[in-house]
């Protein structure tokens, strides 16, 4: 019995120091998974540059190894001192963590280059892992907050300007035809949207008089349209930030009622009852 | 009589699927006929690549002729099972549902595959239906609400870039000159409107240095002018907001019955009722 | 005497028409004057396309000395008909309206092509005309006053982006070089600029890794940058908008004097004063 | 003793004419340091194009030498006139001003023409004392009040949008190739924030039709995403302006001297004095 309990406290330290973050040991374990990461994006991205490969192939392969060790270890802790081990294998975070530690042991069965980079980009999904460090950090809730107000409205204006570029693709398909770049309806949606988000790469660009007057009209709808999502996360934004903010000061008068609009007022300012004792 | 009841009834049955969105049997309708749209927005689409329609070509011909000859039935439904024929006929959506089942019928006639490509495209103004089905989105009203309040606003800054536009075209055509690939002003004015809304393909771009500053100049007008439309409807949408807020969280008048909008009242605004017991 | 008199009535009834905008003779001269200064711009657009010029150039000979004529006349009725010709002839208007008729009378002396082409364009700038006549669509006046409003902001605005134009535009020059197409300074800034505004044309792109990596840079300031003047526009129409709407429904109760923010109230919200009397 | 004081005096003198600003001496200060500033700027740039260089070689290199006795008599007036000159030597602007001087000098010891332009350029960093003379217009402090309140908040944005960014950049690379312009993650990284920021310069474009997809996809998630910035910045600006406001408007009672928020308020929030007679 004495064991098992041991055995307990020594899960309960690990799960203390991976889970958790108030402490100093879980701050350090944080800080050090944040650049084990940062290192592991870093090498994926410099190894894709041939001439970094070529010159450092034996450094990278290395660095890629201890990565992908330490991302084992930390998996295996993960799994070890967790409750409910089957949830975490099968939450997003859990399969991530597996994905970005499977591909480097496939490299012993898998030979083809090709899939290897595939396999190997997926280390990059661990960004996310950043992302849920990060999270901490007061604002970005805020943020999301706002984001998921006006979630629903973004998607309905999306698919509004999804149905405006199939019917402008197809009218300059029709006006400027394959000859002009326009080789087909889906490409000719690329070009639309490309226009519309004022992207516009210039690889296919209108050629004839009509089609240049449709792609002037395409850039002002594009124009004026760009307002509406900047107009909704604005409004949603400043609801937002003015609920908490009245949430934060709302007090009320216990004499009268009326509503305390200031976080200094020391007198009610409707019936002047005194609501701070000394 | 008994036969006329029963046409009646009849009708009024296919009238409840058809129009309606309340009943299992006129939702699944609508879904069957998104599905629908859906499938021949695709089959357009692909049809005009033509490495798909030289593989498929006898794939697409029968798939088009069940799209067809579906909508025909849809529209004779519609038809049928309508007070009004003739208003439907010339509605808005009564000329988009005929346009997108005539072009395949006129292939008998007309063989030149140019017009055929151009008149099979009328199907894609079907994908409006699918906004009409989408309109039960609660979000659309409040986001078409907003656009319909800020769009005189909208229309007159369209109009002013316009203006705007069309002054820096003749200026970028004296200064650059057909020789840089300014050939006429239109088309000068063409490259103006590409620059002020940021798309910048590049197909034509300033090459003297007074052409450089003119268009500096111009970019730097558009990155301050964008402002405008998104102020616009930012504020109109956040007004619209607060405004169905405010109306949400009122009480109402118990004697009277109306609306009370502020907070803080003590007697309704209509009746003169006194609303605060004390 | 009299005829003085009948004079002065002749000059009123001209100053009615030309100037004012109430009367039914007034508004067709507006009407009238709109589709002729419209009709000047799209000739000396179209006289700009080479292939249209050759083909038609007696028809816009012929359109632009009818257009002259009658900018002539309108000219000298503007000036009999006002009481100060000498304010009319140095305002604004004034030189527009006397720019745009001088042209075509100096081609009886200038032969020279390249500046006929440069003065005809002169005339465009009769489109501010049709600004003031648009001026009456009480919107414009709306936007505009939200416009003057945020004028300093956006300028100050506007001069921070110029200077770090050009301390960005110094770094890639000396970063790429004129090898890579950055071959001046002055060249680079603009090509800054074309970045930052997010246009992009893509006639001069940053080829070295550490070029790319500032263009990044670059591009995300650009991108959380456009949101300032956005940003002081929308906040300014709001302030604006919803100062006119309290300055619209502002009525204060005369028992009480508390403010009545609904236009429809009948009876004040703090003390059931009746307002409206019977 | 007298020595001393005159002494002092005469520094007195220096510094309220360098560092003053409502002096009339203090404003002609200012005004010349601008002209010389910007004077030296455009030397700077028009030094860097070839066919200027050639011709005014001489004339560069005299204003040159002016501008940087000018500076360097500037920098020993502002060592001499202030009280702690170790403090101004290592503040930001001390540093900037002696690294606007230092490197003509160096030009007697380094001969390479390279090294010369970086250094050069050094002298454009003197455009942030523009700044600091601008900061006496009023917008501007309330504009960076606004940007400094978003900071964080624009700061995580960006970090998200970088994560994204190297999500999609590692994809379109898996999916488009070295062998489509993609050659490396960073450079797919890079192709995906010109995307994304809708800068699009097209000096690389997805050629394949699933890298054209995802293309669509990103241009799609940076136009409804660019909203998010903008929403903040307005918003916070929004409220800056309105708490400026509502201090500006506001009462103060007049017994103890705090400020009256609301306009309804009846006793002060702070003493409980009545503020209303009846």
């Amino acid at each position: 019995m004495s064991t098992k309990k041991k055995n307990r406290d020594w899960r309960a330290t690990i799960h203390e120091v991976i889970y958790g973050t108030h402490t100093p040991a879980g701050k350090l374990f944080d800080i050090v998974l944040l650049i084990v990461i940062l290192y592991s994006i870093i090498i994926v991205m410099l190894e894709s540059i041939p001439s970094f490969d070529n010159q450092y192939h034996r450094f990278f392969n290395i660095s890629e190894w201890v990565v992908t060790i330490l991302f084992t270890i930390e998996y295996i802790l993960r799994l070890i001192s967790i409750k409910q081990p089957r949830k975490y294998i099968f939450s997003f975070f859990g399969i991530i963590d597996l994905l970005s530690t499977v591909p480097k042991y496939l490299t012993f069965f898998i030979l083809q280059s090709q899939f290897l980079t595939a396999f190997r980009a997926l280390r990059l999904l661990r960004v996310f892992r950043i992302l849920k460090l990060v999270r901490f950090v007061g604002e970005s809730n805020k943020l999301a907050s706002a984001l998921k107000a006006s979630k629903t409205k973004i998607f309905v204006f999306v698919f509004f300007v999804l149905i405006v570029s199939v019917l402008l693709g197809t009218i300059m398909y029709l006006v400027e035809g394959p000859t002009h770049g326009f080789t087909s309806i889906p490409h000719s949606i690329y070009w639309t949207i490309v226009t519309l988000t004022t992207v516009g790469y210039g690889d296919i660009s209108p050629q004839t008089p009509l089609g240049q007057f449709i792609a002037t009209l395409i850039m002002i709808i594009g124009y004026g349209v760009i307002a509406v999502p900047t107009g909704i996360v604005s409004a949603e934004y400043a609801a937002y930030s003015k609920n908490q903010k009245d949430s934060d000061q709302g007090r009320s008068c216990p004499n009268c009622g009326a509503e305390i609009h200031r976080s200094d007022a020391e007198y009610c300012r409707k019936c002047g009852y005194k609501l701070i004792e000394e």
